[in-house]
């Protein structure tokens, strides 16, 4: 095992500019992989990232095709057998740019102030893949190489559901083949506090379809006798849950990873400003599964929520119909070893199972994706704490994120590798959003922890 | 007492034709009381039936204004002290001709085929305002006077909710002075067998609104901690009633009035073909308050019916939102003597006790309106069923209709008069509805009816 050399940081602080500039050029490039006017640009992005890690020395590098933006691949590979390898993932894609009048500046006119560089993808998710471009740039530049072997993926789709990325893995699973696959594209703590992020919920996305009777009928002629299928909607759905908070679904929790006294522990120490989070939100109260902290309920636990509904008269003032169909649109949130397809199967059989005579119910899948959860005690995990702990002076707090990062799950499912979590947005980057910003230290201390991640995982176990 | 005389059958045999004429020639003004465009043709027909009023020998004619369009009184004084005195309701609007297309004839044309009346209004409700205006110059030409001192009152907004009737009411309180409101905008039952409905339900109408969080939130972060409105909207409706479906609402079934067992036995012998109406309407089976029979439920017994409900992301595909706020229409059909009002403040003030912490809930009154019913032994239900056993032959069956007549509970209310249900539509008169018809042989009929119920009435009680 190696650490950073004083050689590697002089190396760093001498190219400190050249790799600002190269940052806000890349920034400059409008690669919105999501929209058709700005598939040259996300080709540009692709094409002038691969020249990148060309020129700093990386091998096979490649925009390799896929049925829509290319997968940028290269690696290094001469860290001998007995080393792990790992396979790092980053996206060169980004969201549109609007609503443009609510930016400070240009979304694709990156500036620096105040200690941050503003632009869209300053954080999400471009800061990784310069940062990337640089640790492998400086690697092979002052040591000659890496300290394991390493395979980069750049994906241009992250932006876009990630839709040809999972055909692309499979495709290429000899090639992808590691020890360990690590996700540069999550942040640190409110507070900008250094933290890891270790598991990620999984989801079930359903539309729930009741059909009642063939046309909207008057409610006084018909009301009281006719099952209302507006009203056998919300008591299904009201069947979901009981007052504990917890689902109702039979065997739902059956897969359930419980949460340890580590994980109980770690949640415990997040330093989460309920009051504020709750003013930020505008709500006076909360609620949620009975025994959970709220930090839990959002992060560490599967839940139910209905996300749409509608049916019947939605108009001004009133009209006295029964509606002839009403529509609910449910999701759950899944957590570790939670499987997508049997949770659907559950939710689908038991609103089948309850729903009353009088009314057809049908239940579409409307998407799913897994969970993933890599425990703090996992060498991955302990390796980059270490990593961080070196490079930030602190060490890492650990937390769950309440949404999911399909191409996590998809490491998981089809390359079979354990995922790692390593990023360095800072919480109020702004992603997705209007003055995306990136915190520069957050950048280059980040890249210094990259370093020392693959100096710690050098001693990571090889297959 | 008299009954019809062969003089007044003489008198209409040899006035059919011109009977005919005139009835179609007032089915051809389209007094489309709703549309602005057909402002001026809704008070031609109030002048058309003011002039065949005045003509047929009725008193103190008038084309009362009111703030919309106006109502026609008539009257007619002279059977003396000892009688009584008997309001007459009926109504010269009609709805719409649209859809146009789904006609068989234009609908301000009417013709006569297969022993009906095609047309719009034919039968509801110009059938009966012809009617009416026949029996009083037939009354008047044969006999010189009716047996009963009679207030004819015809509205021009029944089908715009009667907005201007009550304040016309209440205005003319003492002139519309009466023992007994007979209002003529009913029918017979199905098969077109002669029938009196006793009972008609009231309504309370609300909207309930549910908000959360300021925005929509990210159903991944903040899903499981932060009370989701679109759930508590769903649980607190499903809430309002009990799996015996009854309505949970403290109090409310406080001031229902309980079915008696010849209620039961005149429900219990309506020919009513449940598997043809569930057929027509499309349903496989029904539901509803145990205990009651589905001819009970749809109109004898109160309801609660959601009629709209929406909230959250209601497009294609799935969206991971947790809605900021979700809304439900709800009204409640009541039967007497539940009091709208109380009934309305009993619902309010139950919703808000079972809000739950988190969300902001909001009752709205969207409208009100009271139930009536005049029982089956009340003296003018007898007099009604002795006028129809009189002329059609058979004993009437007895029904309560689900929906409501509002001017019924407005006799009632303001005027303080009993008010009995004298109609006679043929039940596939298609009011409202492209084809609108009427029998003719139940017009024919049904106006000899109408004289011998006022024959009938000379007998009822005089104030």
């Amino acid at each position: 095992m190696t650490t950073p050399t004083t050689d590697l940081e002089t190396y760093l602080a001498a190219t400190a500019e050249r790799r600002l500039g190269r940052y806000l050029d890349f920034l400059r490039i409008p690669s919105v992989g999501g929209l058709p006017e700005h598939a040259a640009d996300t080709r540009r992005a692709a094409e002038v990232l691969a020249a990148e890690l060309r020129e700093g020395g990386m091998e096979h590098v490649e925009v390799a095709e896929t049925a829509g933006h290319p997968v940028v691949y290269a690696d290094w590979l001469h860290a001998g057998a007995a080393a792990p390898t790992v396979l790092v993932y980053a996206h060169y894609d980004v969201q549109p740019g609007d609503p443009l009048e609510l930016w400070e500046t240009s979304p694709f006119e990156p500036i620096v102030r105040d200690g941050r560089v503003l632009g869209r993808g300053a954080a999400d998710d471009k800061a990784h893949v310069q940062m990337l471009a640089r640790v492998a740039e400086a690697l092979l530049a002052v040591r000659g190489g890496f300290p394991v072997n390493v395979k980069y993926v750049f994906e241009g789709e992250e932006e876009s559901s990630s839709v040809h990325l999972d055909g692309w893995l499979e495709a290429n699973r000899e090639r992808l083949a590691a020890d360990l696959a690590m996700i540069c594209d999550t942040g640190f703590f409110e507070g900008n506090l250094p933290a890891i992020c270790v598991g990620l919920r999984g989801i079930v996305y359903v539309q729930l379809d009741v059909e009642g009777p063939s046309v909207d009928l008057h409610s006084g002629s018909f009301g009281g006798a006719v099952v209302n299928p507006a009203t056998a909607l919300v008591e299904m759905l009201a069947a979901l849950k009981g007052p504990d908070g917890r689902i109702r679904v039979p065997d739902f929790y059956e897969d359930v990873v419980p949460l340890t006294d580590e994980d109980r522990a770690a949640s415990a120490a997040l330093p989460f400003d309920e009051a504020a989070w709750m003013a930020e939100i505008g709500v006076e109260a909360l609620g949620g599964e009975t025994g959970y902290t709220t930090l839990e309920r959002k992060s560490a636990r599967p839940t139910l929520d209905v996300n749409g509904i509608w049916g019947g008269f939605t108009g001004d003032g009133p009209k006295t119909i029964l509606p002839a169909h009403a529509h609910a649109k449910v999701s759950c949130r899944l957590v570790a070893d939670q499987d997508p397809a049997r949770i659907f199967a559950l939710l689908r059989d038991h609103l089948l199972a309850i729903a009353p005579p009088g009314v057809r119910v049908t239940v579409h899948d409307l998407g799913m994706g897994r969970g993933t959860l890599t425990p703090i005690d996992h060498p991955a995990t302990q390796a980059a704490a270490r990593a961080i702990e070196a490079t930030f002076g602190v060490a890492p707090l650990y937390f769950r994120e309440g949404g999911s990062i399909p191409v996590a799950a998809s490491f998981e499912r089809i390359l079979r590798q354990p995922v790692v979590l390593l990023g360095f947005m800072n919480p109020d980057a702004r992603a997705h959003a209007p003055n995306e910003n990136m915190v520069l230290a957050n950048f280059e201390t980040g890249l210094r922890a990259l370093v020392r991640m693959f100096d710690e995982l050098a001693s990571y176990p090889a297959a």
